[in-house]
This record gives C-alpha cells, structure tokens and sequence, in this order.
C-alpha cells in the first residue's frame, strides 16, 4: 500500500514527469484536485481505477482538508496505489506537506514525485527566465492564498531581496502586491508580467509595470504573476 | 532547425518530462552539461546522434560561456533536432536564459522545456516541503556561484522575507551563508539540511543548525541546502 503525492505540473500534459506518468499507469485509485489539462492527464490510469475529484479551485469551492486527509488515510490503508494528483508541484503551496505528514502518521508508505512548478515554468515559457546572468540571481516565491496575506508577507523585505517575484494564485491580491511593493521601495516602472493558462495553448501574457498591475482587468483563470527586470524580457523570440 | 533548451531534473531520471524524453528521442545533436545520471539520460537519445559534453560543473573547469553559445548557434543553423541538455531547469541559475537569446538573436527557433529544479525536489525527496502552512509560506532561492556571492546577497532581507532559504551549489559558502544569516538576526538554532546527490540512490542528508551549517565537513557533491523551520521536518517518515 503507498500513497504517490504527485506533481501534474503547470498544464501542459508533456511536462508531466515519467515517474508520474509510471505511477498514475498502475493506480487503484486518483484522488485528483482541477488541475488544467486534467483530462489528458487522467487518461493515463487505467480505465478500472476509481477518479475522484477532490477539487480545489482558486477561491471556489472546496472539499475540506481534512476530508481529502481521510480519504487518503482509508483508501491507503485498503488499496496498493494510491495516486493524490495535484496541480505544480505538491510541495508548492499545494498542501502536500501536511497530506504527506498525515499518510506517514497513519503507518502507510508515501512517496512524493516532484511535479514542475508553476513558478518557474509558466514565466520560462512566457520568455521569462526567473533567474538571469547580471539580471536577477535570487527568487521569492510567495502565495495570494494565503489570507490574511497582507499582514504576512514582508513587503519590504521580500522587494530588498532584489530578484525576482513570483506571486502564485495572486488574482485576487494585485493591488496588495503593487501597492505593498511600491510602498517598501520598488520603482512602479518595475516591469511586471500577469500569466494565465500558462503553458497551455490558451495561455494570456500581460507585460506591464508594478503600477499598472492592479489595472490588468478581469483574468480568465488564476495568474502567475512575476515582478522584476526579467519581467521585461522575451528571451525565446528575437528583437526585430 | 530548432534548439531546445531541456532541463534534466535533479538527478532521478525518473524525473525527467515526458517531453524531455520525447525530444531526446528524435535529436541530431545533445549539447550536455555534466548531469547526475547523465548516462541513463543520454541513452534516450538516438544511437547515432552527435553527444557532445560541454561539461559545467561546480567548481571545476568548464567550457567557456561563449563557445558553448557558438556551439549552439552553429549546430542550430545546420541540424534539425539541437538539444542542450542542463541540469535542473534551465532558468534556475542555469545560464539558459543567455543562451536562448543568443540561440532567438541567430534567427533560430528555439523552445524551453523546463525541468524540475532542485531547488524544490531535492528537499521534497529527503521529506522537507519548502512550504507548509502554518510553517512556511514564501522561499527564496539563491545560489552560491554567484561571485563574490557576499557582496551581491542582502542576508538581511532574505532572513526577513521569513520563509524558508534555499541556497543551491552552496558547498563554498556554507561559512558566508551562516554568518550572513546569524548577522541578519536568524537564530542560530534554526533548522538547516545540506543534501548531496538529491533524488539519486547515494543521496546524502545531513540535518544541522544553522550555526553549525558551516562545520558539517567535506561534502561528496556541490549540494542543495535548506534553511528554515521546514528543514527540520520529515514529513515521509512517520515518528515512532
């Protein structure tokens, strides 16, 4: 009996890993939240293994931590594979942590398989290295989840970092970061760049700056938000 | 002719994208840095593709910059299938960002297929989640190869942003780390784990304090480490 925390990655279905792609071949049962491209990934299991959307969408609906926590715990002690398919990586802001924690308590193996995170692929695919000789040599990542976010995060000190900004699921708090950012010192021409459905064909790339940010309008999903000089660049198409 | 910028993992080739595979599988040339489990992941490519090592590593001697990117622009002009084979993701400090705008700049196309950075996977394989909630909610990555690595690291705003730190080919400068971060305010018992050959099956652990970060000896690979509440978590391994 294990219990596979697996990474679905961004969105693209190829950026899967073939671990995932090896695991999620021989599950009993996929515990799965909306992920992007969730249906070309679910095709990988067998078509015997039980599906369950256990779902959790950026300020939607949810089911409760603790009933995924039992699922996982019952099905893992009654069943050979469990796969628990979240989207990124799941020890991203994806709670992976504690359903990891939960499993091991309860005497079940668990294995963790990394998945790509968001925070780096959605902005390289965009054109945006996070990192960049000469341009940025650190990265903060940090969540709009996370509420009461504001109070949290130290707006000073993540902008005195000096690199670059990512700001996973951060739709609703765009005003928060600019302002924050602006208020610990940060130029409001810094460039900024608003992704949506990254990775995926219907992927949304916003250029702007750290003070047009909160005025990017309506998103047709949850951004990936990255903030700094790399922001500015599109290093996978030639200036003309 | 497109060049294709493909990041390797960490180490486990299990961890390698399925797009990584698939590209691999059809490519003229491989363009490789010195990778863990370089020779499991080279044999994915065609038996009579050109490999050709242009051989990073930490510390060590390496092809210059320049040549690598004349290299990529030479065979990228002449051959259809051009991949450059980096560890990790591309555009986590790995120099991909320079390399695909020169590849874009030469007029030849060029794709990023990111890899999972060890900057996430590495602590997730040895049970320490960079995030966690209630424990933390933001990383910071930076890297050690940066030099002079002091001067460019404000160790006060990284200690403050209050997340956890992810310092990757930190070997050199475990004693800068650490006295950085104890100068900034960090409390000397703060939780650190230096982690050698991440993924792989020599995979070394090393679970310390941030002031004796510094003394914990000769390390057998440039490593990943982890400083923050979360590293001294195990969240694989229930507690006896």
């Amino acid at each position: 009996m294990t219990v596979y925390l697996v990474g679905a990655g961004p969105g693209d279905p190829g950026l899967l890993t073939v671990r995932a792609r090896d695991v999620l071949s021989v599950a009993d049962v996929v515990l799965y939240d909306r992920l992007a491209a969730v249906d070309a990934i679910l095709k990988l299991a067998p078509a015997t293994a039980t599906v369950i959307e256990v779902g959790k969408r950026a300020g939607g609906p949810s089911v409760d931590q603790g009933d995924i926590n039992e699922l996982l715990v019952s099905y893992g002690r009654s069943t050979p594979v469990v796969v628990r398919l979240k989207s990124g990586d799941p020890f991203v802001f994806g709670r992976g942590g504690e359903e990891a924690e939960v499993v091991a308590a309860a005497g079940i193996e668990v294995e963790v398989v990394p998945g790509i995170t968001s925070a780096v692929a959605v902005p390289a695919r965009a054109g945006i290295p996070v990192t960049m000789r000469g341009v940025a040599t650190a990265v903060t990542v940090v969540t709009g989840q996370t509420a009461p976010w504001a109070v949290d995060t130290d707006w000073r000190a993540v902008a005195s970092v000096g690199g670059t900004i990512v700001v996973l699921m951060g739709g609703a708090v765009l005003h928060e970061v600019a302002s924050g950012l602006v208020a610990a010192g940060m130029a409001p021409e810094t460039p900024a760049a608003v992704i949506c459905n990254g990775t995926r064909p219907d992927e949304l790339v916003i250029r702007t700056t750290l003070e047009h940010l909160p005025g990017v309008g309506p998103l047709p999903s949850s951004p990936t938000v990255v903030i700094g000089a790399v922001a500015a660049l599109d290093v996978l198409r030639s200036e003309p």
